[in-house]
């Protein structure tokens, strides 16, 4: 038997310590997936409670005291360069997890359960002063959680907490892209909006079983390239992606009042769901085995649903697929649909139902508020008015005294959490960049992908992003798989070529 | 704030670790049905390397050695009666979980595994040469934890190994109750068996298509009371029972080669969940809260199946469900249902496929085989001769040299599980008996079940077992619920008049 020390014992333990909790979140992840899309009503407390048992649980092994010693030694071994980046993302996770005060993290909780729980009446009674000392609560002890991050980590308050997300993001870099795209995307919108107005767009007819948009959902989510041997297709109130990267469990949900929406959602999901379920398989477990960053995971549900499901030749692809589901009519003429896929929906208040053109212009007005928000630099009770005033200024709409679908309308704030929304439109610009170094490997992409075939997109994407996991950070990341790291002009270049040029 | 020691520390610490294993088994148990009944075929190797290392964690926590002194220092404590009955079940759990080292269960687990694989294969090859040296070693292991448990419990080894399922069942009841079985059974089948060759039986004819079967499977197992707010009806290669008790999971399977079997199967699990299902809410989490014993569990299987669902008043009630999913025809007359539902298959070698009567002569055989050898009386060698003695001697069949569906037609003791088999023919015994004491308590009860509402048979049951749950050692929960312990005579008259005398 070999009883020699490994060559490298505090690495081996580090991993090892990974591996365990990552067995762990296995259950706590499949938990939560069963809860949403299996689960009958009974079973709701008992499973609250076991999951509560098994996240103390982790949390233990997550802040296990041993690690601080372990990675410092671990500097010091002689790690190979997969080792090292793996190091790296140990750290970063182990710094996360102890960052905060236990106490902290309990009161937010709380105060973030309390908070959301009260928001889904008020928000529906349109109801801002009842709304607002719990937010004010939020906002305590969000900026206390961001001023210990930032202290840690030598950051801005507001970096700090998009760091937790987008690692490595800056507010420099996000200035610079968000106002980018502050300069042209309203005026691209307006003139969207006017060449629109002059198009002819006929709605599709029902009745649209739900047993059909379920045949119809499995066989494009197989056209997509998601491995069934691997995963499930299931429904739950909210569409999302659960399970582990060896068994991704997808939901989405149907509407027989149309048949495009829950589509669209699926495709969507499936874009998350096969980053997961093609993470690097040498590496799972342990953290450098996970996707990059939040920003990062979107741009796979938008490459999916935005750059490839909405473009012409894909929709000629969904065009006889809808035909034989819910009867030929003239919704479902290829020019149609397309025209259907790509609407501008500009009187729209509500950024969870904003179409690709518009959706940016929600996000950036979020982030300019949450970012002084959390910075200390604004009051909660400023928001409504800064949020009149954006929407006016970016949307042209008009929201004075419509909080339920002004500043009340996400989740997000009122369970403290700040930094994430930049993710999504980070997501949408890293989409249109890996598209435009798509079509330049494959410049006849459009007609492989018209002719059934998306295969040459999920190869590229397979070998720069997939494949990847946390191997290099998100800029070098970037600059690997495209050539450039994150570069706002493509994410222009698209939405000119699709709603303002003509076919794209 | 209250800082007094609670009154009964020792006891309160022993039901606070009770209760957090109890939520750690919670994943176990949905790992297991997710497994089963939904998980797709890439999952495996993740799922098992999770439950391996969830089980370990729980397996550190029920052999935590502070429970020795907790235990002996609450036996101390002022504990009430039901505590009491808890400690009991806290002491019982802790001296099996602890009982045997950790060598032994490994080594057995790896002979069971390497047994049951080679057998699925030695099976069908009808090898008992191949089989019998894998045999031997699960043997020798299990005849080593059968003697350490003996020593421990001061119980001879066979006892030890049944204590387990059938806690304080002595080889002095089995003898006595399946002597007495013995002595009129065979006798009972060759009379069946003359009456039913003068029967014309007619089987139902298909096609039987298992969304058809789903729906008479919901509509019964709804019929039976199962609480679909508290649990799922879902699909599985072998039917069976899983969950917990606030979300049970039970699985059945179809086989469109016809429609009886399938739902049999699936209103014997009906019975294990109702079970379940019902067990003290209050006690949820505590060994006093879980099901009495193994043989119980099969009562209650077996009180929905034999004495509730093949009965005629029940039949009744089946046939037009059956009639309306498949098509009117003679076979769903109930007189020729309750036939189809009570037929004596004589000629049958294989005890999972065995009827009512015959299924405890099956049991027998194994039993008188598998104590002695455990007990070291007789070799593995012995098995086949003995196999074809008691087959002939008590089935008049003839297994001389077929050992695929003689001695080699089960799983268990290639898995070392030794002292299983007779809790099915307890469980048939008790089933008997309660049913004896529905009908005492509802005399009318036939024609209730027969107007569509087998509600009294389920208040009694709700009342004198489910609720129950480990309140009372078995001989002391069965005379509470019937008035007296294990009596065979029940089982006897049940049959008799099923079977030979007319309407039952």
């Amino acid at each position: 038997m070999d009883t020699a020390t490994p060559p490298k014992p505090a690495y081996a333990e580090l991993t090892r310590l990974q591996l365990q909790i990552y067995r762990f979140r296995h259950f706590a992840s499949m938990g939560w997936w069963d809860r949403a899309a299996m689960m009958p009503p009974k079973g709701n407390e008992a499973r609250a409670a076991a999951q509560a048992e098994l996240e103390a649980h982790i949390h233990r092994l997550t802040t296990d005291a041993r690690q601080e010693d372990l990675i410092a030694a671990a500097d010091g071994e002689a790690l190979d360069e997969i080792e090292r980046a793996n190091l790296r993302e140990i750290r970063r996770e182990w710094r996360l997890a102890t960052a905060l005060p236990e106490s902290l993290v309990q009161a937010q909780l709380i105060a973030g359960a309390r908070c959301e729980h009260a928001w889904r009446t008020q928000r529906k009674a349109n109801d801002w002063k009842g709304f607002l000392p719990n937010l004010r609560e939020v906002m305590r002890l969000a900026r206390e959680e961001a001023q210990l991050l930032a202290e840690a980590a030598g950051v801005s308050r507001y970096e700090a907490m998009l760091d937790r997300y987008e690692p490595g993001m800056t507010t420099a870099v996000l200035d610079r892209v968000f106002g980018d795209l502050r300069s042209w995307l309203p005026g691209l919108v307006a003139k969207v909006k006017e060449k629109q107005a002059r198009e002819r767009v006929v709605e599709p007819t029902g009745p649209f079983p739900v047993a059909k948009q379920r045949e119809v959902s499995l066989a494009v989510v197989k056209l997509l390239g998601f491995d069934f041997e691997g995963g499930r297709l299931d429904e739950s109130a909210h569409p999302f992606n659960g399970g582990v990267p060896e068994d991704i469990r997808m939901t989405t949900r149907y509407n027989e009042a149309g048949c495009i929406d829950s589509l669209m959602s699926t495709i969507h999901e499936t874009g998350h769901a096969r980053y997961e379920q093609n993470l690097p398989r040498d590496w799972l477990g342990q953290p450098i085995g996970r996707a990059r960053s939040s920003a990062i995971h979107e741009s796979m549900s938008l490459a999916f649903e935005m750059q490839l499901a909405r473009g012409r030749a894909f929709v000629g692809l969904l065009a006889p697929m809808l035909a034989r589901a819910y009867g030929e009519q003239p919704a479902f003429e290829p020019g149609n649909l397309h025209r259907l896929f790509t609407r501008v929906k500009a009187q729209n208040l509500i950024r969870v139902k904003a179409d690709e053109c518009t959706y940016p212009l929600h996000v950036i007005l979020r982030y300019e508020i949450e970012r002084p928000l959390v910075e200390g630099e604004i009051e909660c009770e400023d928001i409504p008015a800064l949020w009149d005033e954006k929407m006016k200024a970016l949307l042209g709409l008009d929201t004075r005294g419509n909080y339920e679908n002004g500043c009340m309308q996400d989740v997000h704030w009122s369970e403290g959490l700040i930094g994430y929304f930049p993710t999504y439109t980070l997501g949408a610009m890293y989409a249109a960049q890996w598209f435009a170094a798509i079509r330049r490997a494959t410049p006849d992409l459009d007609r492989r992908v018209a002719a059934g075939d998306p295969g040459a997109a999920f190869d590229w994407i397979r070998a720069n992003v997939w494949s990847q996991g946390r191997r290099w950070e998100t800029p070098e990341f970037a600059r690997r798989a495209s050539g450039e790291p994150l570069n706002p002009a493509h994410f222009r270049a698209h939405l000119e070529a699709r709603y303002l040029d003509a076919p794209a």
